[in-house]
């Protein structure tokens, strides 16, 4: 199956509805709204919005069921970005080859906007509820996932990383929290939006928490040369690097058996995802 | 009624609850609970958690049912105050009367214990879930009062405005986003969670804008000689902000008049927030 071509159709609706969501409205600021645009619009791969779609047409309902799953994870991401990138944390001025919010704007505004898109988020969750359980369970998986055993979590741990003390554990646990953990959510919360039962959400979270290292193993992989910060590369070759890749990437795959056929996108996404990250 | 008596009583389990919320747990780094912590549990007057206990009894529940609410909002207040202090945005040294997040910490660190207070607010909301389409409306009330077209949009107009162009309305419209939207969801949510229906929480919601503004210009008339920041007394004299204060009291006070007795504590708190806030 062809990812490309999967996601040329289904993520039109998720890049429609950000725009939306950013349209000029009574009582915010032009300049919040253009702050939290900047990143947001331009967008990247969409990967986390194209796994939550794929998680609910693996448990069977029209991947539209999970467009709010899509899009606040996407929101999620972008606020992360932001919040990363800032003279505080990375100290980053460029983002897929453009200035930071922070550059772009201020630094109080990227602040800003990086909570906005965060509140956001949940907004969406919360908005013209269909099964009103589901959608509450969605907000506690990306709660979790965002919070401070999830995303902020592994983000202090990182800034605090030390190469000396590094090793295999230490890194994918990192890694687990800073990039799987929001993954995981996506295909959880978009299970719980397609109508997943428990067992199908576990199955969910195991293929996210694999897949979710593995990708990030990939994206250090393709930064090799760059080699600052917390990647599996400070410990171990390129070699034993892609080959635990792989096998996580196996790990994930194996856990979308039980989907059968309607996980197709799913798997392909993830093969899509690990072998060839930008 | 004696508003002094009901708080001691009704608060006691909201400290406890926040407490339990920054006990240490797996993957959470101590220095990012530490700084949870740092302004949190020491706290201030847990105004709005009790607004949102009051609420849950006017509409004649028990007050606990209110507590998720309670809570949220008071972990989104300590949010707010820790992403407001930084250096970029008011860069103050001191909250009441200790060293700030940034300042007791360091600004990264400040940056990401906002961010995980915020989201767990929304964590704390989705728990465990008694009724699951009033805590989803409770999480739709939070995270509007909190987003772009409230707290983050108001904070962005607060640092960008100016005293030459200042008047009533752009004053309290700043007021109505940086202070009351957050009173306001303390009130509607713990409406919501009590079992309120729509008239109710209107009538709530209504209450709440109207004594967000006049609690924030009461504080105001407290810090009358510091005399920086958007204030009502940049285009009024102290005794028409004071007339206008108690104008819009009377209007929260009315609102609450067709709960009747249950709604007793409410009213007394919220003479007790606007005549003698700190």
């Amino acid at each position: 199956m062809d990812a490309r071509g999967w996601l040329a159709e289904r993520i039109p609706p998720v890049e429609t509805a950000l725009v939306n969501l950013l349209a000029p409205c009574d009582g915010v600021p032009s300049r919040l709204t253009g702050a939290m645009a900047h990143l947001l619009l331009p967008g990247g791969k969409r990967l986390r919005p194209a796994l939550a779609l794929a998680a609910a047409e693996a448990v069977g309902a029209p991947s539209e069921r999970a467009l709010p799953m899509a899009v606040a994870v996407e929101l999620v991401h972008s606020y992360s970005l932001i919040h990363d990138d800032l003279p505080c944390m990375d100290d980053d001025d460029t983002r897929r080859g453009r200035p930071t919010v922070h550059r772009a704007f201020d630094e109080a505004t990227a602040v800003l906007a990086g909570d906005a898109l965060l509140t956001l988020a949940f907004e969406v969750l919360a908005a013209d509820a269909g099964d009103g359980s589901a959608r509450l369970a969605a907000v506690g998986e990306l709660a979790r996932a965002s919070g401070a055993a999830g995303l902020v979590g592994g983000q202090v741990d990182d800034l605090a990383f030390e190469a000396p003390e590094a090793d295999r554990a230490r890194i994918e646990s990192i890694h687990a929290r800073k990039s799987a953990a929001l993954i995981t959510a996506a295909l959880v919360g978009g299970g719980l939006l397609g109508g997943a039962d428990r067992e199908a959400c576990e199955a969910l979270r195991r293929c996210g928490t694999a897949l979710g290292v593995a990708f990030q193993i990939a994206d250090d992989l393709l930064d090799a040369d760059e080699d600052d910060g917390c990647s599996l590369l400070r410990v171990e070759g390129m070699d034993e690097a892609r080959a635990r890749s792989e096998a996580l990437l196996t790990r994930a795959l194996e856990e979308t058996r039980r989907f059968g056929e309607p996980a197709e996108p799913l798997r392909a996404l993830a093969c899509y995802a690990v072998r060839r990250s930008e």
